[in-house]
């Protein structure tokens, strides 16, 4: 080959991002591959924007088949975002023989199946580290490294806003709502931060994640999702009082072939490993049979840390192309799906309850923990004046259908004035 | 084609534990690869010895060439550790077009380059993720994960046994001999720890990481080499009162194309990402141009772990043979080595004197450094009784030769009785 064309749709932070690693490291991409990389077209908006990167405006175009039908052009590099209109435009790559490298997580949270398996039809190589935890060589860790263990867990931090936000909330004992303002203006965070506050973000990671560390389908429908916008300071004070750091957790779990998935504001054991994946970090934490207990840690976002990963793909699919087998190295899932039922999912549980003050409520409360076949493993009284009290405890592992039908009956209970608040918690253990 | 034929060279914890994962994830194996794997022959020194893996007996030979010559054996898995010996054996396997899969970082820290370079001759494969860190796969990360970015520093918790020790008398506050004897009672050190404790074996992995991590050859005699025998209780308290972690470091910086590659036990800013890395578990800190700081952690040995890295190896080799690319994926090294002299060497120091404690000595101390261009960050001074002090400094970053000079100076300077110790320093900075 004389030299590679790649065409890139999309030049925002991270496409210029990758224009910029194609650059400064031409060396090692010819030292590795053979031949230069070259990119011919740029889909863009806008022509003559000031841009924080030095491209020829010849290359730019606002016409997508420009760089989707091209002959000449390799490998298509998408790095525009949006779902349905980018998938449109892969579909028509793709069946144009087209290798393509994506960082579009939502895209692939939601038609990852069907586009790679229209890359395989088509002998092309689909490749997306970059879509989750950005500068984090996750996937191939979990196809590569792990090939030979069974993945039976991961958790992941593999959302960088919402950490920042809870190690800001954790460290300097500030609300919500303030960390959130500063998050914003600092640029960790969205004007619209909802997809990441809300936990869709990582819901859609973690379905990319669970599909491939499980070697079945699962979609972003699958994920159960709780984000971390109700969280107050007074939960993760008491947290800390019992030894926990809160941080939002994608939670799946395998046992047999049955599986959860989850994200969530989760309290994890001060020794955890992920317990000290602080400020935009992400990391995921994977727990395999036979290798037991590895982590992968790194930054999440950011324009150069995703494009290392694009580039990264890029040069997968240069070195498939020199080898002359691209499209082969996608493996379909091994397993049908099958989700655990809310009797099935078992973990301690965080709860926070104001009550009145008198006697024989912990009593009753506690009556309706046994009733249900749970118990405590800490408990902790404050009063709060005007005869009321707080009541935080955390249980033994019990279900999830034990835990909710728990919380009704609580709700009920005379006595109880409100629960405030609820979490999951994670030991070390398996 | 039919089925895989797999020959073992040892069967030791390693080699069973090979033959175990092989045996419980054949169903994962057969779904990547499309075809069954067998091991057709294994090299033993005792036939009938009682192994904790079930095997047949009739596969075993005291032999190696029933291994290295049967026609029928695709890939020879090298688990049986030794230097010499094993490589005339994978010297043998590879001019008999036999892939290589192996565990043995000695060997391969001295003949790597050789036995890479035979391997590519012969179109076969030579892979040794397992050699680092066991469980862990960090070799892909460098090759693949990281293939687009210059990784200008590599930091690494390379042996388990040695952190485990540092562990037990930072949380304990226990001696070295003390700690070093439990760690044998428990299995964690071996009965002659020489390799361990002298920063040896970490030296190998060292030069094995920063070949890859900087595509030059660095022999293993490149790396400098400070075991952790000497390290004190009364070192590690006070670095924690300097807000630091001691760990024994592997070490490789490079600045443009000039680099350095050490062993030393360091100490770590508290919230570096390798300070809370403790136990026997391993981990590589990366730094990237672009991606930042990344982080890999796991177990870095253990039967199971380390046979991991071996079959996901393994799954690597057939993956190549299926697709008719072996030979192909090694990259031989970019640059030529050019190794860093001590002034170009620069960093933060700790030290540890014993001095009279009388007018005027801090003030001579003081000056040995600014005439040497070095000042300090952090100094204490703490009386011992009988008219001695103990004085503790960190210094501002200085180099290698000075600090040398300055060394020199104080054990000469009037009023200094010894210097007890120093060692380096590492902030969060790359």
């Amino acid at each position: 080959m004389e030299s590679i064309s790649v065409g890139l749709l999309g030049l925002g932070t991270v496409g210029s991002g990758v224009v910029k690693v194609i650059e400064s490291h031409q060396d090692k991409l010819m030292h590795q591959i053979g031949c230069p990389v070259q990119i011919k077209k740029a889909l863009v908006k806008e022509i003559n924007k000031v841009r924080d990167v030095d491209i020829d405006t010849s290359i730019l175009t606002l016409d997508p088949e420009e760089v989707l039908l091209d002959p000449e052009i390799d490998i298509v590099v998408e790095v525009m975002g949006n779902i349905e209109e980018t998938k449109e435009h892969l579909v028509k790559a793709l069946t144009h023989k087209k290798h393509v490298v994506t960082a579009n997580k939502d895209l692939m949270a939601v038609y990852g199946p069907e586009l790679l398996s229209l890359a395989s039809e088509n002998q092309c190589d689909l490749f997306y580290e970059a879509s989750v935890a950005g500068g984090i060589p996750i996937l191939r860790g979990l196809v590569d490294g792990l090939a030979s263990d069974r993945i039976t867990k991961m958790m992941g931090i593999v959302n960088g806003t919402t950490n920042f936000i809870l190690t800001k909330m954790t460290k300097e004992g500030r609300s919500f709502d303030d960390v959130l303002a500063e998050a914003q203006a600092l640029g960790f965070a969205e004007a619209d931060p909802t997809a990441d506050v809300g936990g869709l973000d990582s819901a859609r990671k973690m379905a990319i994640l669970s599909t491939l560390g499980f070697s079945m389908n699962i979609d972003l429908d699958d994920v159960k999702l709780k984000g971390i916008t109700e969280v107050t300071e007074e939960d993760l004070q008491y947290a800390k009082q019992f030894g926990y750091i809160m941080k939002l957790i994608g939670y799946a779990h395998r046992e047999g072939n049955r599986v959860e998935v989850s994200v969530e504001p989760a309290l994890l054991e001060e020794s955890h490993p992920l317990a000290s994946v602080n400020d935009e970090y992400n990391a995921v934490y994977v727990y395999g049979e036979a290798v037991g207990e590895t982590m992968f840690y790194g930054p999440g976002a950011g324009s150069l840390p995703t494009a290392t990963a694009v580039v990264s793909d890029l040069v997968g699919v240069m070195k498939n192309m020199r080898l002359g087998v691209n499209g082969k190295s996608a493996v379909s899932p091994q397993f049908l799906k099958q989700l655990k039922d809310d009797e099935e999912i078992y973990s301690k549980h965080f709860l926070r309850l104001h009550v009145e003050d008198e006697v024989g409520v912990l009593s009753s409360i506690t009556s309706v923990f046994s009733q249900n076949g749970a118990s405590f493993e800490k408990v902790l009284q404050n009063p709060l004046g005007e005869e009321k009290a707080e009541i935080v405890l955390v249980t033994h592992k019990t279900s999830l259908k034990s835990f909710e039908k728990i919380l009704v009956e609580l709700r009920d209970l005379k006595g109880v004035q409100f629960v405030k608040s609820t979490y999951r918690v994670e030991g070390g253990d398996a």
